[in-house]
């Protein structure tokens, strides 16, 4: 049986655990902006800025209701347009100082339609998320652990999932402008149903339990590497392409911002400083080099 | 009787003229930069970065060919859908260092679909273009004399236009999702050719002939007005205002990297370095204040 209620008390309990970890990883307390939506539903932004290890970061929980979904909203199931619904999920990303800790975003949501003479049967609904890194300098050590700790947790749920959400991850998070990934992967799953309720819930609890595990020891590895202009000036350049994924071709934000979802929560994904230069390439053999040869392709890094 | 040629040598005189003043203006020469597509056509990219007027600032002239007009392309004259076209254009924007001066954009295009049958009587093509400009501080005296050169060089071909292709681009250059202009507006067209091709011609030069004495009174006097670090964050801020516009809602950036263009040139307008911060206003009666309460707000400036 579909229980809202537990999700959205996963959900706000999830963030609240990411948000304790890395107030305590940071020092600097995390902001929390509660917001309404005039439509129904709202949600709270917790994020910090000019931080001690976090430049920009935000975690963010909204629960958004609507009495007629959007046919833009349901293109792929056009049976639901027009019915009650509702959507929720958890939202971060985390954009560090030190360009050797790499940026990291993580989501689980759930989305349900009602159905018109609320037969809770005809209910369609369905789990969407995953968790995907961004270095800016490469470490294999840590794009292994990641995508393990990725690994280890959804086939405690089922062991056929981990290479079917790894490949759809990088597929989805690609800058087909620039032919390039945007990171070294993760995973990613959505309209993901199939199990039934109980056992889909526990896929995205198994993601949203992997975060921790998979970002912290990262973080605790790198972040007090010294770095220098060069390290910072690179960092900025590629946080460009992160901005040019999110705004041209992420489905979420795009929609988001399309269909008045609220800006400034939407835009928490964007890094603090992010600079452009034409044409620029990294000199061969270089670290910066490295990463695109070494780090930006798909690869079974478990 | 349609003269593509006459285009072309129009489009690239204009480039290599503008390129020129700047030159000038600045004292740091322009890269050159030719690229071919693979498809059919190329373009050349002149640019500038770290110069002493202008931080980043590039004047593309594009002419690209394709066999089959892709159905995306001409949503709204599915008639020509799989024609061979052809466009060519002088796009420019121009992020100057110095916060008092605002940024610019200037556009002028062409587009031609041929006949199946090669009857030049068929063919279908349109004339587009248009500036506008985005100050950070405003100077009331600059947008009125922004506006008023714009005005009265359409007005020479048809005073008509103006009014028309005002109000376009206010429509144009507006981030729906933050209910804010881009700046304060300019002119805008597309898909022009109701007059014939002369005067339609004849209204894309106008839109051409009238970039410099636009723009250049407005550099010439902000461009050693004293400023720092305040001024310097605030224009990087809003500077993420025209990245989240070029990258969300530009239909010509869209297009252009969702069908294999040019990354690079196409993305030359993107500013040098750009901050973001979660839901920053400016204290009321600040000078930042005033730039929302007095300039983005659709006026009658000339």
């Amino acid at each position: 049986m579909m229980d809202i209620d537990a999700v959205k008390t996963y959900l706000t309990g999830l963030q609240d655990r990411i948000v304790g970890k890395f107030t305590e990883l940071d020092g600097k307390p995390f902001l929390r902006d509660s917001w309404d939506r005039p439509e129904g539903g709202g949600g709270v932004s917790r994020l910090v800025e000019e931080g001690n290890l976090l430049e920009r970061g935000g975690v963010g929980f909204s629960h958004v209701l609507g009495a007629k979904l959007p046919p833009s909203a349901s293109a792929h199931r056009p049976e639901i347009a027009g019915r009650p619904w509702e959507a929720m999920g958890v939202s971060l990303v985390f954009h560090p100082r030190n360009p050797y800790v790499p940026t990291v975003h993580m989501n689980v949501r759930f989305f349900a339609a009602k159905s018109p003479d609320a037969d809770p049967e005809k209910a369609v609904w369905w789990f969407g998320g995953g968790m995907d890194l961004t270095p800016y300098y490469g470490f294999e050590e840590d794009c292994a652990h990641f995508h393990r700790v990725n690994r280890d947790a959804l086939a405690a749920v089922d062991p056929q999932l981990h290479p079917r959400f790894k490949k759809w991850c990088d597929e989805y998070f690609y800058n087909k402008h620039r032919q390039e990934p945007r990171g070294i992967g993760g995973t990613f799953f959505d309209d993901f149903s199939e199990p039934g309720f109980g056992q889909s819930f526990a896929v995205m609890r198994a993601v949203g339990e992997a975060f921790l595990p998979a970002y912290v020891p990262i973080v605790e590895r790198r972040r007090d590497l010294p770095y220098g202009e060069r390290e910072r000036d690179f960092q900025a350049y590629r946080r460009g392409r992160y901005v040019e994924f999110n705004l041209v071709w992420d489905r979420g934000t795009h929609f988001g911002l399309q269909s008045g979802g609220r800006t400034e929560s939407i835009l928490m994904s964007l890094p603090p400083v992010v600079k452009w230069r034409y044409n620029w390439k990294p000199e061969p053999g270089t670290p910066e080099a490295r990463l695109y040869t070494d780090f930006l392709v798909p690869k079974d890094w478990a």
